[in-house]
């Protein structure tokens, strides 16, 4: 069974999905590419007009176009032709791949004999713990988040209120959620960040956690605010959230609030090296517990604190550890969100979110706000 | 073999992979979900946090959360888990799915007996061609790239040019690509797009069709300046680019500006129903050759006209039909890119590029520029 340590990695990726070949070889494109990944070298498959930039930027042993593979007519724009012509050229007929490899490209490299497996654990275990490079971009596009957060509270801030509790712009019209989004999304842009759903929900919208909110704003009623930026160069993301409040909140409200932060604070003082994700989530389940928020799941629709604790982020907004009900254990290195919420229909929804990387003793935020 | 015809179609999508499930379903999310579409019936599985904006917004038959689906404990995180559930519950053992379905899950559901068909061809062939509503969507966001587009080039015309030939911002500072593509995103933000790669690359770095482009600008040089915006809401693309020089060009550059001009004017001359792909990629091709501009292919650099004519655009930046060497038809409806480009690296790179719809006798530019 020596071979299985020694068998290589294949991934099909690029566009969108990025994440493990901007990893495994400093390269992205908007097309997909073929990435044969043997030990330390690394063989990648681009398109002509890949080749240039793949180049100049892609950190791999050797660069191919199918056309340099011998591959003509058809099989020049067919991926599952690269894979195998890039197999063949390395000798290689059995293949670690991952779950999410296209199953259309898997049936036609098993028709020519490749063997695939499919890996249970993730292709590069080492993505996980952060290095102190990715640590850096991934302040980075935290400190971003930060200053759109900072801009966005001051919009609420500088905001009138108008008889009817309506939150009002300096030109007499109506803010509204769109308007807040906007502020934040320019910030982002101007710290070289792309955000796609920044959430600005007021009042009872913001019950669901993934709703991006719209239409005005008011006094009173918690305003969730949750930015999630790409860098753009880099690729690595931040994440924070803030719940806030114009004028005063209701008390019950303001006691999701303090219920929230406490169970935030909580969960923080628990995380170091070695911990499970599990304590972490139950640090948090108990003291939202303790300040009798109760979660109830009737007919679909949930009540209370209704998503895990947190989640690993890095070149993927959700990547691992989640930080959930499993027994999975933190590593130093490991950059995670801890963001517990509150979300009730008749209120509205309260969300404290920092991103943090942890270390053997403890953890450290990221850009603090 | 009646069965066939009925078999359902099963998705595993969201996240940035969403198409088919916007289009089948009128929903997204940013984590993946399970859905099934039997016939006019469709069946929707999301986590118990995106239950309500589920409920509020996807037109389905049919929504569940794994809870109702009876899954317990890691199954309620697993999705092959969620799949089994829901083909249980509708009784289905035999499903279409997409090449690009995720191998992992696709060999759980085998072992479980279900058995998947890869579809040869796209799950929901109408996709293709637009509807009416889904032109106009098409086209919010292909104005906004016009808008940019003009933003960009009004900064250039704006600027000084130094001795040197450099150009020069008001503040006597040298203007640079990544000042053009903040005028350009920002533009696309106040409509409601984003954009992750804009491209404004000048001189031998538009050599490179996806190079982003970075550093001063220079009179002289073509500059490539490709905006592809997607709406944040209704998730539709636009996609335009314009070559632009500062003063004069070098009569090389006038040369290639004036064929590529000539290759988009004939392609778009030819397109219509019922037309190849093929015919409209070789007239482009043709009018270059005609202007003397080669093709050449060396250890990998490509240089010339290097890529396809266009591509369809839609839920996806690229989608069907690519306006390549094959044999396909243009359809009515059919929204497509006519972009011919040349790309030389002692000179850079020249591609103009329109969004089009096509018709029963010709074609009509989305948002003129």
């Amino acid at each position: 069974m020596g071979k299985k340590l020694t068998r290589p990695i294949l991934l099909i990726e690029g566009g969108t999905r990025d994440a493990d070949l901007r990893y495994a070889s400093g390269f992205t494109a908007p097309d997909p590419v073929v990435l044969l990944v043997d030990g330390r070298r690394k063989y990648l498959v681009v398109s002509l007009l890949e080749f240039g930039r793949a180049k100049a930027t892609a950190d791999v042993t050797d660069l191919f176009t199918p056309q340099q593979l011998g591959l003509q007519g058809a099989d020049r724009g067919r991926l599952s032709a690269w894979a195998l012509a890039l197999l063949k050229h390395q000798r290689r007929r059995s293949v670690l791949v991952d779950a999410s490899f296209p199953l259309g490209v898997a049936k036609q490299l098993q028709a020519k004999g490749i063997r695939l497996t499919v890996s249970e654990a993730a292709l590069f275990p080492k993505r996980r713990r952060k290095s102190s490079e990715e640590i850096r971009m991934i302040t980075t596009a935290q400190r971003a988040a930060v200053q759109a957060m900072k801009a966005a509270v001051q919009t609420i801030t500088n905001a009138a209120v108008d008889a009817r509790g309506y939150l009002l712009k300096n030109d007499g019209r109506r803010l509204r959620s769109e308007d807040v989004r906007r502020v934040i999304d320019r910030a982002l842009l101007d710290h070289d960040c792309m955000a796609q759903d920044t959430i600005v929900a007021g009042g009872a919208q913001g019950a669901e956690p993934h709703e991006r909110g719209h239409g005005p704003l008011r006094a009173g009623q918690p305003i969730v605010i949750d930015i999630f930026p790409r860098h753009k160069i880099t690729g690595y993301w931040g994440d924070i959230s803030r719940t806030v409040v114009k004028g005063d909140p209701k008390p019950e409200v303001a006691r999701m609030m303090r219920a929230v932060r406490a169970a935030q604070k909580a969960a923080l003082s628990v995380i170091r090296s070695g911990v499970t994700v599990k304590r972490v989530h139950e640090t948090a389940q108990r003291v939202l517990r303790e300040h009798d928020f109760e979660t109830t799941v009737k007919n679909g629709w949930g009540e209370g604190f209704i998503h895990s604790t947190g989640h690993g982020i890095g070149l993927e907004i959700h990547e691992a550890p989640s930080v959930n009900l499993t027994d999975t254990r933190l590593l130093a290195g490991d950059v995670i969100t801890v963001e517990p919420g509150l979300y009730y229909k008749k209120w509205g929804g309260v969300r404290f979110e920092d991103t943090v990387v942890v270390t053997r003793d403890g953890c450290r935020i990221l850009a603090r706000c």
